[in-house]
């Protein structure tokens, strides 16, 4: 036998470790084996094979790279099909060159051509692939998983529109969309690897690898794997595992290694770079007497941000509106995206309006433009670069650049903030970045015009660098929208230079500081509209969190269930609302919290009690009552047998909300069944059974039956929901909401249940000390208060008040 | 009035929010005043700036802002210092250049003179500062604080004697010891703080700056930011919460703006650079062809930080061995640092054995000579760079680059191993680093000898940039020895380049796979020779994670007291052991878990019954008994009142140990005044009170007292210690304990106390199933278990499982 101990030694230490347990049993099993014939042998190696098959691909970093070679082979795909449809673009337009207006009809109806499309096919396939998709993952990592959101459905939806929507040159990105698709891509691989390692069954797991997804999917949209895994996790995440820092790593690593990769080997390029490589110069590359200036533009971004985010609320809610009163647009969903496509090409057409904007630059052509590291005004008249085709674009016989470089920065900052609130996929965070870069290129040629002679610092002379500022304003724009710091560490790894990094994260900082204090972050406003299940973050020195209590904003009305409970308890329980889980106490008297059980479980023992009914209250039935029964039972249990899936999935919406209506109906039938009867007429139409005396003995029986006590025996609970006291603080409870992801939390005082605390009371909690619309609103209870006694305060009480509520 | 309401409300949405409530109401008030005198206007205009300055002080980016700053200056006066301790060395060196053993001793007094006297200063000030400090940051972040480690002092010890051991040349670097400083600066400085504002005595906020304390060293040492905020995430914290993500950011900006800000005021430096800016070319940073190179050098990397770690333990256990049989070498602490530095300075010494390791060079001119961009050897020859004082250093006529690269990277190895175990304050850091560099190079050199040619890529010819080996090389070798990601970070924010980011994050990543499967960091090794309380992390996809659950490990054994409780059985609790907090049961029976009641509240009720009795049952005592009795209660409330302050702090060992021996002897007073009566042979001495009788009586009323029940009524309880069940995952326990920073939880069933799960348990627990010395150790109970059909287990039970405990 050739693998010897030695070797399994290796196997077990490195990272194969999987399985090495059952392989040194199964080896110490061979060697007593050994003597025996060549066939079994050869089972055994096989067996030996496929247990490390398994633990190969239970590894990580399998899991990693492959989840990484995908996202970039979908990046660079889309990159090239975005590439022809701006190359047709090009033709069609060159093609029609005979007349304005038949350039202006082929200019126009390209882009609505691809936009109708696009929001038709989303519409059509999965209107979940709309937006950005990072809203809706943040909720979804937040603890409240939006299953449709990760369909492979949605994937080629996203997929397929996205491509259209970038091919038409709206201006939005695809960073966004790509945060999605990564995550999307990473739930359908651990899917799909579940067939292969049961380790991928693990849900806690499967969470976690969506947020690698994230990482990978704005490393191998911008080539940037550090700014891509920070991004990911400032964006998605409130609390961030240092044992999973390295997966993000390692896969954004390798995705944007692929990514890189693939233009080489497609020569396309020589070897890998960055994605938008500058050349600075390395030796001197800012005076210190511009750091004022990059502090100020970080200011002004800031400002320009949260501006922006407004303007989108705006929109949007106004959008909002209008289709709740306009049936017509509310039904074609397209009819709105062809309008704003057919008035923003109208703008950008290039002979028309477009000439003062750039109108025929791409985004990409306009970044590329903008990092250009010459300098374009010479006393405000743009050198001569005819031979450069993108910067000629910046170049006008009437307009100067400072002109034509505000027109294109005021322009695309409404476009780009009403194309997102468009039902297609669409990110944000490139056209930000180019509205920054163009606001920042602005700037920089300014300042070259006002000192054409540079500094000089001991003898040298350094001209002022106009790209640098749009570097520096790009990312300042950016994190203002997005409320990041990583759009710096992006930003750098986008040029491949990093000499800038003290001006980069100085007015990243800044733009932060301004924007986080006016605006919710662009996310964060998508979920407020959208009216996500959604938890805001305790941001920015809010002293009032640590003196605010759980006893402040809990629900005390909890709806219960007791030991106790009757059959028609639950039933009004059950009918009441719509809890996903319910706390089960002792008695109504004792309120001492045994549990939770889920939804399903109660449904599941209503079944199980008519099934008990049909075996043994047999004799104690209605004879023709009993027929009814069976039939009804057999339906009861297979809802049932349906209910055993996972309930929060089954609690989904949409896809999922016909079974669960199904199992809820069947819940009920025993209600129905028992109180309203519909079976009660069609006996009355049968002539053996119209008898008073039969439908009062069954609606005795019925009433009799619903006043038994519910068996609890078999009832699944789980004994450990997660429990808060009265005196925990805000920020306590925060954080292990946030860290636990937590849906709700029951409130006890010794075992005793005396409230319950949802994402919605801890949302309100953590808004009402947050400045809203300038007012401050605080917990009505806080206020009587002593703020001061309360700062140092520790969390204990006197045992007699705990005592107080003595349990019975 | 000049302050207007819109003023203020600017004020209230910005970052000032602080008191705005407060605020406007003293505007009100002040409004309804503003006829009255001058005199008044002014006191309550003066009353105004105090709390504005007080909401100023208080806001969290003013702390930041001197934090970053107060460390800048630190580190670049440490700098300074450095310097002028080398310059002075080379000084002497070259004074005493008419005799070989003159200039020997110079070289070889100096260092050992420093050496002595910073170990001498470490041990006399504060033995806390030896060491690098990163792994008791670490243990202290993880909840154990370590307020010794946090002192004024310490700071004071670590700063002299860091830059007395960076003089002395010992290969050793300051960013480990920058990280303890920078937490130790955030310590004090909060402390500071809290005179102006009552939110830096929020104990959860100061916690949470310590880890930005961590952050702005790294930043201020390298001048990395990015990396350093980044660093200290992988290094100190097992989580991370998003919102603290900004303020490291923030502080280690600032601090790194301030770091570089000073050598351009000083006028040595033209401009902000990266510390160790490369020139490498922009156009092609390297070719397709290099990467499996370098990918191979992150293996051999791996290997070697691996190698390394697992020397330094070998030699720290060998010292400590040595040091615990050989007395003369315990009691001369520095006996030991003074013979390293004469081994280390002899070898490097230029004359001797040092020419053939550019013995010269500081850790710094080594670095910047590995850097460069130009290829050292020319066919094995050093090229002509004798103009260059730190190229001429690999130039020797006997032997050629390679050979002296070699010897410097071997000879550096052990020598940096065996530094970093000396009672000083030393980082592993910029050693590695620099041994990193140098084995790049070698490579690099290597590769440029054997392609003289370089890559021909469409008629360009490109060399091989033998800098950029050293940069991947450097980068790998950290990565493999702390086993971070952002070492790579770091590396790119030095150099000031990034267009070498995919080579360098792929030996980084590979480097972390290799040593990660082989050793612990080199911190978490530190931890455990040192035996400091830790919880190690679950890292690579250890899969019985999920599989084991808290009743596998918990301790079943609790020690607890009950309402019944008599004072007998508290004081043989107290005696017992020295648990910080005793859990509260109902009563014996039912071990329904009330709440938890600190060490220090038991004592107090002790001190507080003994004041009872000599108010209440004064008539009941013997009359002698009572005036002894008078004094034992009036010491004890003294240390009472001492007893107050925290518990924590209270009961950490050597500067508070003396106080909680007093506390816990006078807690035992009663004790010893009830039980073994000392002053009874006083009293025998006494003629009046030699009475049998009288003996008797008190020994009596003495026991009834002893099992009267204690009285709880005004004790302090914390009604929510941290509670797990038997059905909690060791995955979600170890969530827990690592976000929430617990040392202990209790396991509860239904309310009823059935375990308590401490640190200890959970890092056996954890331990336990990953594999140790090459073997796996797996807890006792989870061999029972059906793997496969826990691995989707959810944690529900049946209610009667639950229910078989009944309550009472």
């Amino acid at each position: 036998m050739t693998v010897d101990g030695t070797d399994e030694n290796n196997l077990e230490r490195g990272i194969y470790t999987k399985d090495a347990a059952c392989l040194r049993k199964n080896d110490r099993h061979r060697r007593s084996l050994s003597d025996l014939s060549l066939s079994r042998k050869c089972g055994v190696w096989a067996s030996h094979f496929q247990r490390l098959f398994v633990s190969f691909i239970g590894a990580d970093w399998i899991y990693l790279m492959i989840l990484g070679f995908i996202m970039a082979v979908f990046s660079f795909a889309m990159d090239i099909f975005v590439d022809l449809f701006t190359e047709a673009h090009r033709w069609i337009y060159d093609l029609a060159d005979s007349h304005v207006i038949l350039q202006y009809l082929a200019w126009v109806a390209y882009s609505m051509f691809l936009m109708c499309f696009a929001a038709g096919f989303a519409n059509i396939v999965s209107i979940q692939a709309a937006g950005s998709g990072i809203p809706e993952t943040k909720t979804s990592l937040r603890g409240v998983m939006l299953q449709e959101y990760f369909t492979f459905k949605t994937l080629v939806s996203k997929f397929i529109s996205l491509t259209c929507v970038l091919g038409s040159e709206l201006p939005v990105g695809k960073e966004g969309p790509f945060v999605h698709v990564g995550s999307v891509c990473a739930a359908l691989l651990s899917k799909f690897m579940s067939h292969f390692s049961s380790i991928y069954k693990n849900k806690a797991r499967n969470e976690e690898m969506l947020t690698v997804g994230c990482a990978v999917g704005i490393g191998c949209c911008f080539a940037a794997p550090i700014g891509g895994a920070l991004f990911s996790l400032e964006v998605t995440s409130m609390f961030f595992v240092a044992r999973n820092y390295w997966r993000g790593f390692l896969s954004a690593t390798f995705g944007a290694f692929i990514f890189r990769l693939l233009p080489v080997w497609n020569r396309q390029e020589d070897t890998l770079m960055a994605l938008y490589a500058t050349k600075y110069r390395l030796d001197f590359p800012f005076d210190l007497q511009e750091l004022p200036i990059f502090a100020a533009m970080g200011i002004v971004c800031g400002f320009g941000g949260a501006f922006f985010v407004y303007l989108y609320g705006k929109i949007s809610l106004f959008v909002k509106k209008q289709k709740a009163t306009n049936s017509f647009l509310m039904k074609n969903c397209f009819l709105y995206s062809a309008l704003v496509s057919v008035l923003i090409s109208t703008l950008t057409f290039p002979l028309g309006f477009g000439q003062f904007m750039a109108g025929r630059l791409t985004q990409r052509d306009s970044l590329i433009s903008f990092f250009d590291n010459r300098t374009w005004s010479n006393n405000g008249i743009v050198a001569d670069f005819d031979n450069d085709d993108h910067l000629a674009a910046w170049k006008h016989p009437q307009a100067n650049v400072f002109i034509i470089l505000s027109v294109f920065v005021i322009m695309k900052f409404w476009m780009s903030a009403l194309s997102i609130t468009l039902p297609i996929p669409c990110g944000s965070f490139v056209p930000i970045f180019v509205i920054g870069a163009g606001f920042g290129r602005l700037i920089g040629e300014g300042l070259a015009t006002l000192f054409p002679d540079g500094f000089n610092i001991d003898g040298h002379t350094y001209n002022i660098v106009p790209g640098a500022y749009a570097v520096i304003g790009a990312a300042a724009l950016t994190a203002g929208v997005t409320h990041t710091i990583s759009t710096g560490v992006i930003m750098m790894e986008l040029t491949g230079q990093i000499s800038y990094t003290l001006p980069i994260l100085i007015s990243v900082i800044l733009a932060n500081m301004v924007s986080q204090s006016l605006q919710p972050s662009i996310y964060d406003t998508v979920i407020r509209i959208k009216k996500l299940p959604y938890l805001p973050t305790l941001s920015w020195g809010h002293r009032e969190k640590y003196n605010i209590y759980v006893e402040d904003f809990m629900k005390r009305e909890v709806c219960y269930i007791t030991l106790n409970s009757t059959y028609r308890d639950i039933i009004k329980i059950l009918r009441s609302g719509n809890l996903k889980t319910l706390p089960l106490v002792k008695s109504a008297e004792s309120m001492l919290l045994l549990g939770s059980v889920e939804r399903a479980q109660l449904l599941a023992l209503l079944t199980q009690r008519l099934q008990h009914l049909q075996e043994e209250n047999a004799s104690t039935m209605p004879v023709r009552y009993k027929v009814h029964f069976e039939t009804s039972a057999k339906e009861s249990a297979s809802a049932h047998l349906e209910s055993t899936k996972p309930l929060k999935s089954a609690l989904k919406p949409s896809v999922d909300e016909e079974e669960i209506t199904s199992v809820y109906d069947s819940g009920l039938n025993l209600k129905k069944f028992f109180c309203s009867r519909p079976d009660i007429e069609a006996m009355e139409d049968d002539p053996d059974a119209g008898d008073d005396t039969i439908l009062q003995e069954i609606e005795e029986w019925e009433e009799q039956q619903l006043d038994e006590q519910m068996n609890f025996n078999s009832c699944k609970i789980d004994p450990a929901p997660f429990q808060l006291v009265e005196h925990t603080s805000l920020h306590k409870t925060h954080t292990m909401f946030s860290v636990l992801n937590l849906d709700y939390a029951y409130v006890t005082s010794i075992g005793r249940l005396v409230g319950v605390v949802s994402l919605k009371e801890l949302r309100k909690a953590i808004e009402g000390c947050m400045p809203a619309d300038g007012v401050r609103l605080r917990p009505v209870l806080s206020n009587f208060r002593d703020r001061g006694a309360r700062g140092t305060r520790t969390e204990t009480i006197e045992l007699h008040q705990l005592l107080d509520h003595q349990i019975n």
